[in-house]
């Protein structure tokens, strides 16, 4: 029950980023990438943080917590600048606590800097030990620490120069924002796994996560940053500095399955859209006949609504989520939950009772969540239960930014799909196929697979390492 | 845009209530009423407080805030005893701050009491008036404490029959409960306006504003407790008083439209069931041809389902809620509402642009909300804007335990339907008609529809007290 | 060690309150009260409050915590009126708890009403249970709450007579502030047990516990309250009611041993001069060869300072306190004290090391401070410990307004001088006479000695009450 | 009045080191460092800190706050280890926030490390400039990240050469801890500007600024460490290096004088002491006939009571502070101030009205607190006021350590001693000579005496780069 909230049998996207570039030194800059922030919230819940650069000098406000709990009318209104970059995270690569909370902020021999970055460095720890053997020191545990480093060492280049050279170094995804000089500058992996995209609102320039927080803030959106493109924001405008030679574009497909908020647009895929064709496509590659479609709250409702279209099988909510659980949630006891407490969700009994039931997830993980809902349907009620789920079976580890648990944790890994369907006890069970995947997002490839397919864009550690 | 949060734009419950007897002195009390107060979290966010019985004392712990934010671990286990009872409130007739919160705890020549109390006592002012003459003080502002002076007065009847006869003073609607002796005791006024179900769990007994709460802690709903009647729940079992003579019942329908859960049922109707009825009547009343149907967040979407499948218009997402917007929020100024930042909503461009929409709220009070949806939705493509309302048009004060501003603010009281039309600039606006509602609630009477008809099933004080 | 706050083996003083009449209404009222209870904050540290009265009505902020805890500049500037009350509290008849923290509110068929009451009424008990035959409820535990039943009775006499038959009705010790109507009321009980003085700045009026809040306010001292009286300010000026007929006046003395702040003058007597008097008469009394006069901070160094100038042995700072443990200090574990962890207090060796030495405390109660000390200086090299005590031995446990411990618990009571002696491990130990305690205040009557010869200004319930 | 906080015209110590080495991996050790900071908080009351090694990680906890604030039994418990290092600082070099707090914790190429410090290193920025231009980057804007620096710039040569030739490079004043492997480090300055002394404990070693915080654990005073000094406890005790050539030692002299606890032992002079007998000396020097001499609390008392001694006019209190002021204190308005409103301070009348005062103060910074001093005296009644200040006047600033204010703010730097009489507005006015200050030490040379002569022990920048 504890495991029971629907949040917790999910896989974790690691980070968001925000950023806004304006000529002048405005009043509402921090407030504006407070908004940003909290569009990007679903990205990260552990810890949050704003840094402005006001000419020479930068300020920076981060802490554990969600934004709401972080920032208070003064601590923005103390963040006084023209550049400022916020960041939401989930965890790290380097663990919790409040001194990896990004953004970053260091000064080096041309000023100050910070940076913030969503994504996953896959030989940050080679790159670390070599930069210790050059007399380096680390305050952190964010592999981002090293990009910082290295800019730094090669300062005599320049900062945009030094920049390029710090991203040659380095392997994995990302989508980093910094600030440095006067400048606002935004860089995406050669792959383009993490997304990141370019807006407009008046004279002021804005680098997200997603295209949400543009609209959260009343921007314009212009265009996604390209894969292996660092964006340069500065009193002249927009440039633009191509730094890896043209690869193929591997966009993570779980930011369409589960991450992305539904009214983002990435990589020119609309997240929503995309849902509601995996649901179709779902039917049509599983079909079954059923009195009721439900979709597990909240990405499974897309899907859920698209089965239901394709199919004519009525959709109905089925499924309440308690709004008001927070962090300081006192979970029931085991004993408690034996007697079938279960206050973070209720069944809506009269869409279910006595009938055949197809639920939609939009993945299994490991499954535990899945069971018990099969669990509460029936005791609800239901006389059959159809587990539909719009992704394929997550099989394998990400390196690029999600936190995945340990591979003989995924339920999908090495069981069969009639094992897995035992376990959950329902009465049939089918995952999206990868094919039907790439179908829902419109393009046969540019998209990163691998926790589906162990197929990766870039080379990746053996498991050993992990 | 400050009131562009949508929940702001609504009629507000005042309380709800939660309470529990067991033979034994139980660890766990407490914290099923913790549960119970999570699950009716909805009816109230201002305050919240629990008492808990143990043979003669009475414990209390109860402050400003949510649930989550009130209790902790701690305060849990320090409430030990075998009955409790709980509180969430919204604002009371006697207006907000610590000292009104809920549950009263007091003592009196039969020992301690406690009372929690849903509802309005529209006779509080003299019955107060006439207690004082007598010689009694009130530490609070909340009406619920002449109730516990009308029963100490009486005490020499013993604690049941001085309940009754306080009842018989006082006018207008409650479900209350009180713990006295060792007894948990729920009395529902006599018209039934605000609900109250009886649940059991084991050897345990439960009182609850809604049934959501009963299935939160996984006790099963055994039925409403009546208008009119007393329930006294003592080692003995449940015992019932009927203090009123057989009147007319009268459930505030604006529970079924927009307080309670929808997976509560109340007085024999689901609640979920009766906002589909209500969508699909609606269409029936009022069609309109269009391309999409989509709901406002989240108590108008049923109801846009049951328009959806009535009228054969598909249902789409249309609009996007924050979920993370919190009490802290900081809100935009007004110079940044009017360049569009929007953080609490963002409209799903995909289902709407180029579209004829659809849109269903449940209700409109001020109308401020709807305007700014229509203009949202309009700034996002739509091509014409469809506005309906699954409920009649609010046009008169509630007594009865429901926040509504003065009559000159409710959009629909003095204005005609082409006026309201004109000022939330929607192509087509139509309401459910009041007998659509009464068909949607599945009898024609049984109702009160006070805010809709400004007819009461009991007299109240003239507009000018208020 | 937990025990070795120099503070908690001492008897506990119950509470201070503080008062202020204004004709105007005036933005500084709350905050000079917040002043005028910092200055007497050493009375008790476990709650405070302060309640404004504006015309008809009374705002009250009160909470558990220190002045310093409980009050913001916001709390401070909501409470705007021309008459306030403050209170603060150590513990009270009524056990801790926010709900018994003062001042107490109410309305009443008169208006508003708030009282604070320092002092005990030792019939409560039967009172209470008077009033509520007749149908009263309480809803807290202090005996304050009475009064203001007994007031709200007779109300039809009007405010100022009813407060005269309230007071009639109980019996033992009261420095208590109401305010009613437009009226700051103080009255003090007929043995003036517990202190109450008069101030005035300007056109204000002040009533408070200690002559030092008048000071810390910038007021001048008018008079004491005589015992019996009670003081009317309004617009009219003040007047006086002698509600008791005469009777000796009996001063608690332990207000000058050790609750009184030293720059107070009590009833006429300056505390820190009588401090200074019982050293040098202690060494009348109990003289002894010494190379050093130490006291034990903070209240045994004027008696110390005395005894010092009395013998001609030198005076020097011997123990030092440590100024920043607070609230929140995490005491050291059993293992750790027996290894020394003393983080409270430090000898101060240089002063001690190789002498005799002469320590005064103001009161011995449970002894085992006193014995810790004595080890302490052993320890640092103390050559002879001589314990000289400025007061006499406590015996018996106070019924007006002081938490003592029960008798077994008191070192004084039952044990002879040289089984003290023993226990705590002193060369020799002296304490002060009776007399010698009555010459230190300059008078052979009008103190309350009842802790020291078991005889009470007022009747007191016997030992098996309590 | 803001200002009339008797610690706010003080000069103000920058911080407090606290250090524990045990063999084994000890669930006290955090909890002993604790103490030992509560010993320590004197010297600095903004941040504190504690990091604690456990083999090769490093945890820390630091915050601002006083010690009491930031640590709970949680952050105790976390902080498990065999070696500790702690913090209290007042401000730094670095400014303020949560950043800037002590220890700092760092990885580099031989693994973790955390480092403390006291005092201030001239050529910080100059070090920091050529590191940046190596490609350093720097996080904080503590003097102390340039140590680390160093440290890991020369890691080759393992941890303590790397420490002794990064301790070459700077310049200034530091009592310095360090843990890196599995070894507790302490370095003191070349002149031992700051103090730190050597203690034990069982099987275990402790540094620490001050002495006193060694008596609080119960632990043994050992020696001083000293000038130019490195010490180095591991597995196998203590071992020492000495880094500088023989200089002279230069122990600050306001260490005596004002900021050390009276109860400390620091290079062989007990702060108590010294303090008594420059009350003596100063009588010697600047004799004059009075009624009473009292002391201005904490630090004037015992120069008062020297000179009392010395003089054989009677010693009394005469000021009371308010014990409960705490940082969230309202201040009175200007226009209450006017009033007299006074709650940090009363003057305590019996002891100074109608007679001739000797005040005695331990130095006078800016002259604003004297001034208030003389005023409430004279108020009180004093006939006549005897300011003397047991140190010589402070005209330079302090480079090492000591925040002081700009030479134009302090009141002895550019006025005579009767302009500052006048200003005072005292009857006399006298200061302790520096050969004074020198016997009350008991040497002739051996202290920094810069803040009094400007000859400081070591080079610093002149006026302009402050």
């Amino acid at each position: 029950m504890e495991g029971f909230n629907l949040e917790e049998d999910k896989l974790k996207e690691e980070c968001g980023v925000f950023g806004i570039y304006s000529n002048e030194i405005d009043e509402e800059i921090s407030h504006l990438t407070y908004y940003g922030l909290y569009a990007l919230q679903h990205r990260g819940q552990e810890s949050c943080g704003i840094s402005v650069k006001n000419g020479e000098e930068i300020k920076c406000h981060k802490d554990i917590g969600l934004v709401s709990d972080v920032f208070s009318k003064e601590n923005l209104q103390d963040l006084k600048g023209n550049i400022s970059i916020g960041h939401v995270r989930y965890s790290t690569a380097g663990g919790a606590g409040r001194v990896n909370a990004q953004p970053l902020v260091s000064t080096f021999k041309l000023g100050s800097i910070s940076i913030a970055h969503n994504g996953n460095l896959v030989n940050a720890d080679v790159v670390r030990e070599l930069l210790e053997e050059t007399g380096c020191i680390f305050q952190t545990s964010v592999d981002t620490e090293v990009i910082i480093n290295l800019i730094a060492r090669s300062y005599k280049k320049g900062v945009e120069r030094s920049i390029v050279d710090a991203l040659k170094f380095v392997k994995g995804s990302y989508a980093m924002l910094l600030m440095a000089e006067n400048k606002l500058i935004g860089a995406r992996d050669p792959n383009g796994i993490r997304p990141l995209c370019l807006g407009r609102m008046g004279e002021k320039y804005i680098l997200s996560s997603e295209s949400c927080a543009l609209d959260s803030i009343g921007a314009e959106f212009i265009r996604d940053v390209e894969p292996g493109e660092i964006v340069i924001i500065d009193e002249e405008g927009v440039r633009t500095i191509k730094f890896a030679e043209k690869t193929g574009c591997a966009t993570c497909s779980f930011e369409y399955i589960y991450f992305a908020r539904p009214d983002s647009v990435i990589d020119g895929v609309n997240v929503y859209e995309s849902r509601i064709k995996a649901g179709e496509i779902l039917y049509k590659e599983s079909p079954v006949e059923a009195d009721v479609v439900i979709g597990v709250p909240d990405s499974g409702v897309p899907a859920a609504i698209g089965y239901s279209k394709a199919s004519g099988i009525p959709y109905a909510m089925g499924i309440i989520k308690n709004k008001y659980i927070g962090r300081t949630f006192i979970s029931p006891t085991q004993e408690m939950r034996e007697r079938d407490v279960s206050v973070k969700l209720n069944v809506l009994k009269v869409n279910v009772e006595g009938k055949r039931v197809i639920i939609i997830d939009d993945s299994i993980v490991r499954g535990t969540t899945s069971k018990r809902l099969v669990n509460i349907l029936r005791k609800a009620g239901a006389k059959e239960v159809h587990f539909r789920v719009s992704s394929p079976p997550v099989k394998f580890p990400c390196y690029f930014g999600i936190d995945t648990p340990y591979r003989n944790e995924l339920i999908g890994a090495f069981s069969s799909l009639e094992d897995v369907r035992e376990r959950i006890g329902a009465d049939t069970l089918e995952y999206l196929s990868i094919n039907g995947l790439l179908k829902s997002l419109g393009k046969d490839k540019g998209y990163c697979l691998g926790c589906f397919s162990g197929e990766y864009p870039v080379s990746t550690p053996s498991e050993d390492f992990r």
